[in-house]
């Protein structure tokens, strides 16, 4: 524990010395492992909430940065609504309520005073109204566009936000379950039922695109059963990506609301035929989370492994000497090969700390996954050449890890190694991307008897299993108690893969159903 | 009121109608005007806290991607710390927990409960130790930092925090002041004290560097009187600009905290002579007042006037056309301007809309401050030139307002405007820059006797008096009460005009003085 908390110049000084616990070992704890060695991020003192380190944040800022543009791109502006939410807000729509009552931080004073030398909650300032810290903001939301919305002129309203949220948990995970996280929350409002829809499902394709070629996370994309929809919401659709341990992790939503919030908040407008009518919405959102499918997707034994796209630090520099003389030759190199990856558009990152071994420094930046390592020694100049050493490399099958190693390294011409450079980032973005479906097709099955069913998930590992589903919600329930199975999805036509195609019979009841969903465990 | 809730093309057909208060006739409500008229922001149901609208939200994404790149270049790093501080922490630090007590929101449950049909606060779910909503974040970073530093080759750590935090305030004002407002803080631990207190400095020329050259702001630096201080701190500096009405505004502060975090949150680490010493810290910080200042600076009675570098619509190209056979050409034409001036890297918009009158538009885009504003006519084409309207020009003495008008149109030769659009925002970032020193200069005295700050005050207008001060906060208080002026700041030695240096005898006490402060009403 100490030793994690160290700063980078100290750590150093114990390379290799601290491992991490194998995924096939404890993979929970391999997890959390590499959340804290690559100084991702940590619990703080401060009940449930996280302190994300700067490591983790720059690769929040890289998600933000190609999520804000993809946003815009479709005609979406940012805004800022209040972090407080009054509780005659929330309690307007009953459901939404309901949803959320048992995880809300609720604020009822505003003031401290000192009594009997103590410092605390002045009773005098209790609050006519408790406010409660937004889990979400629907509500605070619709109750300002009741003032922007008169006519169809008004529509859309397309608006973004970048936030905060809070919702009170009692088990925490780092990146994946904590009392405050950040997020962004699309609330939209038209004028029609339809493109309201049409709204829920373009977000979600950018979720997707945003997954698939930015995270290079595969995921299926669909809808919710009724039971896991958003409260308040008429469908919720959702990416679901499948984590290295079989498990499903949900990247990120897209409601469709309806009418529910416009009338809750009694929003009204004028349509084109002069009638007066309550607007459709819809809300979407990913968060922090999604850092958290990032590591679960990609890392290994070793650490952290970013998709370039996402790496804070797309190449490490290290230069390697003895003599002082080396030094500055060295250094030389490294500054220049640096200018030049800077140039191109690369982050870049000359380590150039004195007094560290370089064993030290490759640890390091394996552990935060930076995606190319080049060294630089007295010799590499002397051929003209330099050593590139690739996070990851795609695995052949029944390859020794030491062969794996060996393939990782390479000696490539100077020249060529820097008009590479772009290539060979874009090649293991591809990769990453592929390896991650190749271990989803791996742990994907098409199961039509429960035994098969039970098979997969007690004795294989389970996965990602798509069977035909016409169950209740109770039946859903009785399912995860003996599998700890639940309905990820239900696919849109496009996600469907040709085997699962078609019509069937339900797996746990037996009543016809028109399209197989995919079950699996669950984050 | 509810005409400024319109969307804009409802808001079209009122065009002209709605105007804003002048300056000279009600300087309060002029500020409010252009807050609301141009969309900036508006006050929420929620008591205290704004909603900061698109337009608004805007121009705070361009002014935190600008500090947020002078940041970075200046070796610091983001990273997210908790919303909420545990009251023991708050406590910590006296003068600290003083210094906010009178303005905390306080979390003391954390489920709601239906109860005889009503959702409420659930009695059960009170919290074993209240939570404050950050104020500010020194307390629970630092309770952080203990985990990271052990030894000086942690030091320093250099990270900034983009956030919400809440202020309780009773009497609110949009941007200047809100319970929940968005800033960044920097917080930062050095070694030694000397390097602590060149971070300090350096930071406040980050903002002084941020406020001129972006914001097109004249700023004096220096250092807050003791009673002023932050809470906690050994020496607040601070930026101080001055509005339109001779106020000063605070528009950034850094703060020199020598160890007194690091004592009361016990972190120690082991210097290079081996031995134990608490670290020292800084802390800066900037917020959405910012928006305040830019309004109050540069905006006039037709709205909103922003610096070209700030501004997220630079250039607004509005086509003219009656026939169909108009409108093809013309529309052509301005999507081909459109299309090389978004090349050359600035931000343009085409307003294409429908069914809404040119002089309409022209009211919206000067509303809302769009530097540079092209319109496209037949006759333009005809022409092979341009119709510029600038959103300002440097004015002439004793012009009238027609003559100040007719300077603001220039019809130019296409391939000159379009070529050289790029120096023309460049000459009016400067023009307003300099318009906003002159304006500073004319309300700038340099005083001796309290009947000469009598006059300027009471019956000039006031602005910044150069003064020389000796007094103690008493006398500080006493000058408020009778001038509502306070001191600003300590100028540091750069700041200081020829006229004003020297050393002389305080204006309220007749002690000597070693240097002249500016004094001054303020927001």
């Amino acid at each position: 524990m100490a030793k994690q908390q160290q700063g980078p110049q100290e750590k150093s000084q114990d390379a290799g010395k601290e491992t991490i616990t194998p995924r096939a070992k404890d993979y929970a704890q391999w997890y959390l492992d590499v959340v804290k060695q690559a100084e991702l991020a940590e619990h703080s003192g401060v009940r449930g909430c996280m302190v994300i380190r700067p490591h983790g944040y720059a690769i929040w800022e890289r998600m933000q940065r190609e999520l804000d543009d993809r946003f815009k791109a479709t005609g979406h502006v940012n805004a800022y609504f209040p972090l407080f939410i009054p509780l005659s807000y929330l309690a307007k729509e009953e459901q939404h309520a309901a949803g959320f009552a048992k995880e809300c931080a609720v604020v009822t004073h505003h003031r401290l005073k000192t009594i009997d030398g103590v410092v605390q909650v002045d009773p005098e300032s209790k609050l006519e109204e408790p406010l409660i810290v937004r889990p979400t903001s629907e509500t605070v939301i619709w109750a300002q566009y009741k003032n922007w919305i008169q006519s169809y002129r008004d529509l859309p309203i397309l608006i973004n936000q970048w936030a905060n949220v809070c919702r009170w948990e009692m088990r925490t995970r780092l990146f994946l379950r904590t009392t405050e996280f950040l997020w962004q929350e699309g609330h939209t409002a038209h004028a029609t039922e339809a493109e309201a829809i049409e709204e829920t499902h373009r977000m979600l394709g950018v979720y997707a695109d945003f997954a698939e070629n930015v995270m290079a996370v595969p995921v299926v994309q669909g809808a919710k059963s009724p039971g896991e929809r958003f409260p308040g919401a008429l469908e919720s659709l959702c990416i679901e990506a499948m984590m290295q341990d079989g498990k499903a992790l949900q990247a990120g939503t897209s409601h469709y609301l309806g009418q529910n919030f416009a009338k809750s908040s009694d929003v009204k407008f004028l349509n084109k035929d002069g009638k007066l009518e309550f607007p459709y919405a819809t809300s979407w959102g990913v968060s922090t989370r999604l850092i958290g499918a990032l590591i679960m997707t990609h890392s290994d034994d070793a650490g952290l492994v970013l998709p370039p796209k996402l790496a804070p630090i797309q190449i490490a520099i290290v230069p390697i000497y003895k003599s002082d003389d080396e030094k500055a030759k060295v250094l030389q190199e490294a500054e220049a090969v640096f200018n030049e990856l800077k140039g191109q558009g690369l982050s870049v990152k000359l380590d150039a700390r004195e007094g560290m071994h370089p064993g030290a420094k490759y640890f390091e930046w394996e552990m935060k996954g930076v995606p190319v390592r080049i060294e630089i020694g007295p010799k590499d100049i002397e051929k003209g050449s330099l050593c590139l050493v690739r996070r990851y490399v795609a695995e052949q099958e029944g390859e020794s890890e030491q062969d794996l190693r060996k393939r990782k390294k390479a000696f490539v011409p100077r020249g060529e190694a820097l008009s590479g450079m772009k290539a060979l980032l874009d090649e293991m973005q591809r990769q990453l991307y592929e390896r991650a479906k190749a271990a989803r097709v791996r742990r994907t099955r098409t199961i039509d008897q429960l035994a098969d069913f039970e098979r997969f998930f007690k004795d294989e590992g389970g996965g990602f299993a798509w069977v035909h589903w016409a169950g209740s919600a109770e039946d859903e329930d009785a399912m995860a108690k003996k599998y700890e199975t639940s309905v990820r999805c239900i696919p849109l036509a496009s996600q469907i893969p040709e085997a699962a195609r078609g019509e069937g019979k339900c797996i746990y009841t037996g009543k016809p159903s028109t399209q197989r969903v995919v079950m699996a465990k669950s984050y």
